[in-house]
């Protein structure tokens, strides 16, 4: 793996912050590591499905966000990220009350990247449990700078 | 393709209804056939990623949603539905400012449902493009009702 | 759609030819169209699985190749095509006796291309019946000529 | 994770052994545990795409069979095991000589259960590098015995 460009932490926060949809999931971004981020969120009543739990497209926006900045990371200062497909399995039903989203790369090319995702819900006990898994295709775009734009 | 439950539009209805995360989207219902469901919702600041595009979550969010219902109308009263997985190409930016959500179902089974959908977008002109697809694998959940509880 | 290279059939027959496990499938090209390929085979007892099935893998062999080659049609004479990642949905059991294996481009891109493919059986009466999806990404590689080496 | 049925070792050697497919890749089952299935096999001039490298389709089969055995080694005595999706990202050329193909089980479940899978090759000097991944859904099917019939 590359070694990142020193600014990757601070231009991740800077894309990052510029995504309203992560507001209105209330997600956070809550570690940064080159090829690695990690979102929080908590379950909330606007996100729900028919049956109360998260709606699997709400996780899987957080999920996607969490596999797209991982990819950010070790991508050249000046690249923008962009999703080229993803897929998500949903494994039980996103209860909550508390939300982490993981993503991690597993191959980064100078293109296009390959992220593995990891949602778990923790539980007012603190148990956790994987909800779901994303395998992420993210491309490198050269001249279109995610931040300062 | 087996006859429809003959309520199977006021289930699908009562059921969306229930979706806080449509609300959540300005997703709304417009056309409710037997194997077939189209969502329609607009482009709007709430929702976007970095560069100022309806983020692709949200937008698989929806098309989740069109896809799933499409799956439940095929299913026996008293079903429920459940998303197993889901994957999505984005084809283009998810600019707007109409989008046009159109689940339809490939192969309907007893247990299992396979659903295809396409995101198209109109712009101001009306012009219609299609930005996205998905294949989805829905499941048919017996005894837990999608609408009565 | 981009016009394609007029030498697109001719470059395209010629990479098939060199796809040795295409012959060990038993697999020929039977269309070849801008932005689409239909490939044909035939069920054999050394591709089946445990019941006597065409192994899922060898039609996602077979499909992958047809999708592959519907992208391949509309690259610039002098590229190579390359799968970046496929999924495949089983609808039915591949009985057969015979296969067909369509692979239609949905975008055709600069770099990526999206195409998506369907595998049929025909029994003995000649009746078609759709056994499998395939939503595939297809990479141009330029300056990796996919025939002359 | 459920106690396997005692017999889950003989079972899947016994299923595997009717998969003609395997043969036809000279495939070999290396290792089975509960959720856990490891297959060999070696590149081979049959089994190529057009640059010479093992066909990602190849590929893809004898790993779907690791997956499905992995989900199968969970399941009830009896019952056998339906693929009814998988997605795989290549990540690199498969240049062998050898592969490694591993199949994991993410979530048994009663009737679906998620699998993931790694391909490995094996250089000459013995390096091992991840050339795939796969997440694959399947299927137990009851009074479907994978061996006996």
């Amino acid at each position: 793996m590359p070694a990142p460009d020193p600014g990757f932490e601070q231009r991740t926060r800077e894309s990052f912050a510029r995504q309203n949809a992560m507001t209105t999931l209330g997600a956070n971004l809550e570690m940064i590591e080159p090829g690695r981020v990690v979102i929080g969120m908590a379950h909330s009543p606007a996100l729900t499905q028919q049956h109360g739990f998260l709606h699997a497209g709400m996780l899987a926006a957080a999920l996607d966000s969490a596999c797209g900045y991982a990819a950010f990371t070790l991508m050249p200062a000046g690249s923008g990220v962009l999703t080229i497909e993803f897929k998500i399995n949903l494994l039980a039903p996103a209860r909550g009350p508390r939300f982490t989203l993981v993503g991690q790369v597993t191959k980064a090319g100078r293109t296009i990247s390959v992220v593995d995702g990891q949602a778990f819900e923790q539980d007012e006990q603190g148990a956790r449990k994987l909800i779901a898994t994303m395998t992420a295709t993210m491309m490198t775009v050269v001249g279109r700078d995610d931040v300062r734009h």
